[in-house]
């Protein structure tokens, strides 16, 4: 047998480094190679967090836990308010903003940009020189929304005299909240603080929060689950797509609008600017996405993902077994479609707490629902479909719920387990908006990127740290397990 | 190289009847079958007219200039009227019915419920009794849809005073027509003509038509073919499934009607109504294809096909070179997915105008942009991507305007050419509703029929007849030719 193998050719299985098989193909072997990276990259304290942790029965007991608390979440929306009235903690001074912490000489571009329109939207300034001094003086109180269960989209901009959507959780109570969509082109969120973007933001604030409320009022609360499902059957992927999932909205909104005491007038507006603008969904998702993993929080040992968010500078993520604290890591620059004139050059880098609908199995994770957004976001329909399907490695289950109809219905992929991430080395997918860097521009293109791996790393390492030691081989091994790629 | 070839093992491909291949497999010899039919099904007079018609330059440059037509045309919503007033040729004690003509005691059950039940909403007789002996007695007129530019889903019942949606063509000036769509379980088009179907079709006819007239007032003319093409990015496919195109429809009309005339209550009523009916655009969307379809009227020698519609007896086609004149045969019982309790032995053969979806490319044609809809009809993901890449066999071209995002942005196939159908014994898909046979029960179930080829070989039969003989061999062959499966 052995002359038998002697005497074939030589054909080798080369799996990671390139240049064991560039010996063999130099002597005129066959070498099929094999894309194989170590666990977190070879980094030695991580790869022994990630051996204490994998298949851990506390760890898999605590992930079970945390993901049926997300699916038992039932978001609706409970009612819009000002900020300053329904956040806890909102106070007279503060600005909410996207992502982790960061200071105000540290912020990126359009962030600075929307928080100079929200001094002004305030009236805390009279002019955007006026406002920078302000921001810059230490007499504003900054903080993510995260640290007050709200979300923003991109610049993720609130201060205490926007209207914010109110969703609760049926199943628990527990609350989250989240600005209002402002459309596209010149916005806030965006870092656009122009005359025209604070004019709309004070209509926003005045007459189409008043027709919401009146309608919410005649309506009855929103369940937002099934809204959502009929959306990803609809081609959006509630992240970068909300044409549907606005729609239907109105749908629910709109004979509520007419029977409330709203005037003829005010219900007009308010229906042609929610109409005419497709992300108007994108917030309640958000929020709704919020409330669903809010409901995962604090379960001790999980490592199960419960924020992704980033601020323009860095990307920073929760799990359910570490509660508040944050794992950093420097925010990638998105290489997406850009809008003519535009290029990598001009971007921002990643921004937004909106990959909350990522870590809730929707956005870049329900790609396949989404056929049309290729065209916005770039690739293939075949590549959205491979996305989705790769995102099935690294979370702790499927939402079956949030059906998939070019996957014959299976469920998104949903629960990003940061020992998976760093285990197989897969990235979570966001697709997102991409800012221009500077202040004042706006938006410039759509992409998608995915989440630094270093953010799960040290997750992972911190889980490892607080997990109990694994009971004696007398205790048999629970049935949760890796699944490779 | 004689001996080589016998010393080899014998690999034989087969292409039709499974006795030749047998007897090489049972000598031992490899057979990969193909499956393969002649021409025609072995109609030797169908196969002649083939052979003069396939690659026939009149026929060619026939049915570029009637798929440009169909290319060319823009429907539009030109506005609400009632049928006998809008309808050319509609007179006081006319019944208009789907599909080819069929006398009242050859009709099926739920068209001759549907008609027992505009005889009631007419006022023509008292009670049903009353009504199936005016309807006997002949002293009403019966006339298929399309003698009138007009389409009718189902039953497709159009009786003088109740209200219609005038589609015109912008490009040709010609107009189309189709009723009103009331919604699903007990309806006049499935066959039913109960009190509460009567009281229905009351208010449509009343409120609902006049809270439509004063929002079209409003809004003005509606593009129908933009809205189409964004529904088949949002999942509809436009005949069994109109759930984003009714919310599109409904964005547009719904900002009218608030600032209209109607009166809010009546604006609440209508926005419920059709809120509440994810089928409310399938008649527009109807209309919008016969308008299609019409504008490639005519064209002599053109084996484009102009019409496919059942009455529940037979189903019939016209082509485009045979202008009005059906080429018929008994209509197929469709074997779906049926409700709880009811099964094909329950179902009324294949009905409606409908199909004309299906012929202009929409429908069945269009199933890989509506993944969610094999639950509705039956089938996997995979399939409705192969149904809609095998109707590309049979079609003309494509219509680049309505683009399909699963199958990376291709045009739907549109335009069957009777030829291809014939040659290839490819059938047209088509999604439908299935009625209970009896009258007054309703709709029992819904799925995925096929065309007869009996209609087209004898289209192609009629067209064969009437092209002229083709030059001779100096004039060169024109590039069109036929597409094999």
């Amino acid at each position: 047998m052995t002359m038998d193998l002697l005497a074939q050719d030589l054909q080798v299985l080369n799996v990671g480094l390139a240049s064991f098989a560039d010996a063999i193909s130099n002597t005129g072997g066959k070498v099929l190679e094999i894309e194989w990276a170590p666990p977190a990259r070879g980094d030695r304290e991580a790869a022994r967090a990630l051996a204490r942790l994998v298949n851990h029965p506390f760890v898999e007991a605590a992930n079970r836990q945390a993901f049926d608390a997300y699916l038992s979440s039932a978001p609706v929306i409970e009612g819009i308010a000002v900020a300053g009235d329904a956040i806890p903690g909102m106070h007279a001074r503060i600005i909410l903003h996207a992502g982790p912490p960061v200071a105000w000489d540290k912020m990126c571009g359009p962030m600075q940009g929307a928080i100079l329109g929200a001094v002004l939207l305030e009236g805390w300034a009279r002019d955007l020189d006026g406002a920078a001094k302000l921001a810059a003086s230490g007499k504003i109180a900054f903080a993510p929304c995260h640290h007050h269960s709200a979300v923003g989209p991109m610049a993720g901009i609130i201060s205490p005299s926007m209207p914010v959507w109110i969703v609760r959780d049926a199943n628990s109570g527990r609350r989250s909240f989240s600005n209002l969509n402002e459309g596209i082109g010149k916005v806030l969120r965006f870092g656009a603080a122009g005359p025209e973007v604070i004019a709309r933001l004070k209509w926003m604030a005045s007459k189409l929060r008043k027709v919401l409320e009146a309608a919410l009022k005649v309506s009855g609360e929103i369940e937002l689950k099934p809204l959502i499902a009929l959306a990803l059957n609809m081609g959006d992927e509630l992240h970068n797509r909300n044409a549907a999932a606005t729609s239907l909205l109105l749908k629910r909104l709109v004979p509520a609008m007419v029977r409330s005491k709203a005037s003829r007038a005010d219900v007009a507006a308010a229906v042609d600017f929610i109409a005419g603008n497709g992300h108007f969904f994108l917030n309640l998702s958000m929020a709704a996405c919020k409330a669903m993993l809010d409901a995962a929080r604090g379960v001790a040992g999980s490592s199960m993902v419960t924020v992704m968010a980033r601020n323009g500078v860095e990307f920073g993520i929760q799990t359910s077994g570490t509660g508040d604290r944050w794992f950093t890591t420097a925010a990638p620059v998105v290489d997406g479609l850009f809008f003519p004139g535009y290029s990598i050059a001009d971007a921002a880098p990643d921004l937004g707490d909106s990959a909350i609908t990522e870590t809730a199995g929707l956005g870049g994770f329900a790609m396949a629902a989404a056929p049309a957004i290729v065209s916005f976001v770039g690739g293939t329909f075949k590549e959205a479909i491979a996305n989705t399907a790769a995102m099935g490695h690294i979370t702790v289950g499927r939402n079956g719920g949030f059906a998939l109809p070019t996957m014959d219905f299976v469920g998104t992929p949903a629960g990003i387990d940061a020992r998976k991430v760093v285990d197989t080395g897969i990235l979570p997918i966001v697709n997102t908006g991409i800012a221009h860097r500077q202040a004042g521009v706006g938006q410039i293109g759509a992409g998608i990127t995915r989440a630094p791996l270093d953010c799960f790393t040290k997750a992972v390492k911190a889980l490892a740290a607080a997990v109990p030691d694994e009971p004696g081989p007398a205790a048999p091994a629970e049935a949760g397990r890796m699944t490779g790629p």
